[in-house]
């Protein structure tokens, strides 16, 4: 298992005339979310792009329990509870500073070999990240 | 039942580096693919907010089967098949120029009295919609 | 001089709190506008980059006079009334329905060799339209 | 004279496809830097909106010197070198890691009185920030 928290401030561009955020831009959350969740373990996912190893989303999830609004400062807990393949899933919760939970999400996305333009393992050091966690 | 289909056309900023639309902004032309299809039918989304109705996302899901790509001409199908009450659901497929289904997405959004700020049910216009069209 | 007009509507996920369109999103708009003058005259941007030309922005000036809000059907007019040379130079109005001038703005993009990843001359198709419409 | 720095990560979804940070992205770093400037001073932007004030901005100009990439760590310096009256202006600058100089910036913002929908002068808490930094 792999784990992480990362704070997000809401921008105000990121907010709709509803007065919360646009219902899309959690997908932007999330991405900063999981780039986070390897920074903090030694991954860059710059890196692997330069490596030829893209992670394009094959599906993604959200469930909008309470609206986030301007100014919040978020934590954003993710979690890969799976064992990368060719794939790797990553579950997400969004907290407020009173810490109600306000959105769950899930992506998953695949390994890309950039070159062959084909899915391919899970990198080496994603592996290691995740079973020195296990 | 209700069905429309809507074209959209990819716009550069929604692309990403990857050279793909980036996986947020598919939420987007779900929206502008309800709200025509609202439209069609002599429904504005617009005019519900006006009269104290609005509708937040609850939920959404997407499914990327093939990449988006810039300048695309993309038809959207949106399919509501089942009953509105206090929610309603939407069905969607993405279709490029070919023929070739890239996207299916569904989100399902309550409405709300802006007034109680509380969930309210369906507007009778969407509701003769819906049974119109059944 | 080369000009058009394009229509533009505007999206929910556009707006932000304030219940007008964010300032950054008006920039979305005159690239949508730019793409659309080219095409209407035969010219695809995705094929300039195909073949190796790419136009990215050098300078961006944007004034708000009016709010645009959410569902309006925009009118933007294009104008190059500059010969293009290394550069080419976009100016733009956006009108609402009531035919209101709500915005004006300016971009400047420099055509870029790809592979030399150097400035380059415009392309001659850009440069016959432009002298054909003169 | 008020002037503050603010770190910001980019984001994968504000690139295009040229590589680059889109060019209508950079309004957003602006406004962050914005409201990071005022944060720092003790004044909260989201407290003036509740307050009764908001502040959208009448201008924008922008300069891409260099190009945005992918996961730059940007320290955006931003100056209010002009006492703020109806309006408030910022200049801002944006590097890289390397201490380049990629963007220049500038917005004008006019403080609106929310209830009766006018412009109106600058809060007093804006002004003595100004007088005590000058």
């Amino acid at each position: 298992m792999i784990q992480a928290t990362t704070q997000i401030r809401v921008r105000y561009g990121e907010t709709d005339q509803m007065g919360y955020v646009y219902y899309g831009n959690y997908a932007t959350y999330f991405e900063v979310a999981r780039v986070e969740l390897l920074r903090t373990n030694g991954i860059t996912y710059k890196e692997l792009e330069e490596n030829g190893i893209m992670l394009p989303v094959l599906k993604l999830e959200v469930k909008y329990h309470k609206p986030v609004k301007y100014d919040d400062l978020l934590t954003v807990k993710t979690t890969v509870s799976k064992e990368p393949s060719i794939t790797i899933d990553f579950d997400f919760e969004i907290y407020n500073e009173k810490n109600e939970l306000l959105t769950t999400g899930f992506t998953s996305l695949v390994f890309i070999d950039m070159k062959r333009n084909r899915p391919t393992r899970a990198t080496q050091n994603i592996l290691d990240l995740f079973h020195k966690n296990n």
